[in-house]
């Protein structure tokens, strides 16, 4: 056991302060690393604020996490210390469902155990993350980091990258396709910069003229404002695939008008009220297909991150000490950071 | 010009009546047929009474139709007198755009003709369907019909059937699959026998326990009453692709929810509202796809036709004189029909 540092909610109304727990002892195939940095989430402020309904008091967020590996079990054979991980969402899980088997734990039939506000397999213990001075994984969920990244940088790619790394794969985006993706966030801008590495022609769509020159110097081909019906307009039947990373609720309609036949608009963010009905008969004349996608696998995780390393690409990042992760949450939640805020977890170290 | 027998509504508000028309001389490309049989759809219906709001006046209805061919243009190699052929809900597209060129005319990007209450490329002539005596088609538009199949039961196939073939072979229904097919109607029952057919594991939703029997004589392997929950819930994450047939406006989430990961809910029928807004959560966590899908393309249908004919598929219907042709409105509008009713058009020769 050892003892780690780390900012915890005690409940959804407090702020994240300080707290201290025992990492578990090293088992045969755990990886223990202290944590350099770790990406801010969204879905970390939700789960702090019990948003969802489902968090486990004190909670300890944090899944876009690098670290150095410090020990490793006995039984480890892809890690070894001084090595440079990441730690995505996913922790554990089932590893025999047919999605486990298809390298798809994310999609895990029985549930996969988060990197934080889960449960333990063998012990059933809640699961810390990210913001604390060091972490123990096994090593199966342990991913390789290029080391010609900036790893600050890095953190965000383990949930905002391979969250639209993920899509952009699966529906196919390379040279010759038209891509679009909506929003202009921690999500969309990984996606911008992704999509154009792709070889895809990369449309950013955005509600904010203020955002233009900075899609483009991101990689945006064009960039349209989706409020501007004749910017639309000249878009439509155009997209192969559309990747839409705005969580809050509005009409789908618009892009997937613009999705050219077998076209398909993904979903990669969670409104807490449902958009409205799209158009069945949009649908139907262009065979077209509305969609949603989650995370990625650990596999696909590692693809994204050699696929990162490969075209230089990190998260455009604004690093922060873990003592201002409340004033950080409240900037996130008026979208005021480009595009990540990266905890420095030295800040907490003694 | 030879004078056609037919039955036309000319407005909104009055029945079909008999009708005497001209069909054009013949071009190089056309197919003349005798008009043997003709289903009724549902959009005839929308259609004659003008519901979709493009309705041409007068309109002849019919759009699956089985003839015999009586006389072919100069440059014809496809079709000769004495055949048995078919005509669909398409008889032109523009053959040049993107979707033309890989078969899939019902996409055409310039917009397909109509067999009814389209305009011809040509002429811009409004044409008329299969209510009729007669037919010229060009003969690219034109599907040979297997000897081996009852003509009256084919010619639901080429709509009602294509409707359903489309989708269940664009996602993959086959031997290791689970089918889904929503509403045992003209579309429905069509769907149960292709999918057995193609070695699937068909399930029948309906909301009425007096189809369980007839369904599985059409060869569902099981029958799920959909609104009974605990039925539903025994399916939850086990389909590959369900097919739903129901132009009512209904909540598609419950049907959703019983897709696999990665599985896809295809719309063929378009409400006249929108169905309520899908659950974007249930598609993102299991990267479920929510597709809609248009008839067929002459080569598939084509295909469709071949299979058909190898396996003994026709659809099940009740033949009516054209002169019955109000009153089969009035039952198809109670889904009083097992399950479509076609037209003898000899009751319309003279």
């Amino acid at each position: 056991m050892s003892t780690t540092y780390a900012y915890a909610a005690t409940d959804a109304q407090s702020k994240l302060a300080p707290f201290e727990f025992q990492r578990r002892d090293l088992r045969e195939h755990d990886v223990q690393m202290e944590v350099l940095f770790c990406g801010v989430c969204h879905s970390d402020l939700h789960q702090a604020r019990n948003e969802w309904k489902n968090t486990i008091f004190p909670v300890v967020p944090g899944h876009e996490i690098v670290g150095r590996v410090t020990n490793v079990g006995s039984q480890v054979t892809k890690y070894k210390v001084g090595q440079l991980v990441g730690v995505g969402c996913l922790v554990d899980s089932c590893r025999t469902c047919p999605s486990c088997q298809e390298g798809l734990e994310q999609y895990c039939e029985n549930g996969f155990v988060g990197t934080y506000n889960g449960n333990d397999k063998q012990t059933g213990a809640v699961t810390y993350g990210g913001y604390s001075t060091q972490l123990v994984v096994d090593e199966e969920f342990v991913l390789r980091v290029p080391e010609n990244l900036d790893p600050a940088g890095v953190a965000p790619l383990l949930c905002a990258g391979i969250t639209l790394y993920s899509p952009l794969r699966t529906w196919g985006a390379g040279p010759g396709k038209k891509v679009g993706v909506v929003g202009l966030g921690g999500l969309g801008h990984m996606g911008v910069k992704i999509a154009h590495a792709m070889g895809a022609h990369v449309v950013l769509f955005t509600t904010s003229a203020s955002k233009i020159e900075d899609a483009k110097r991101l990689g945006a081909d064009e960039v349209v404002i989706s409020k501007n019906p004749a910017e639309m307009e000249a878009h439509v039947n155009s997209f192969d695939l559309i990747v839409n990373t705005v969580a809050a609720q509005h009409d789908l309609n618009p892009f997937i008008n613009l999705l050219k036949r077998d076209g398909t608009l993904t979903l990669v963010g969670a409104p807490e009220h449902d958009h409205p009905s799209p158009q069945v008969f949009n649908l139907i004349m262009k065979r077209r297909r509305l969609a949603g996608s989650l995370i990625g696998g650990i596999a696909e995780t590692q693809e994204m991150l050699d696929f990162c390393g490969k075209h230089g690409i990190t998260s455009d990042i604004e690093m922060i000490q873990m003592q201002q992760i409340n004033e950080a949450y409240e900037r996130m939640l008026k979208s005021d950071v480009k595009y990540r805020f990266v905890i420095d977890l030295d800040s907490l170290r003694k």
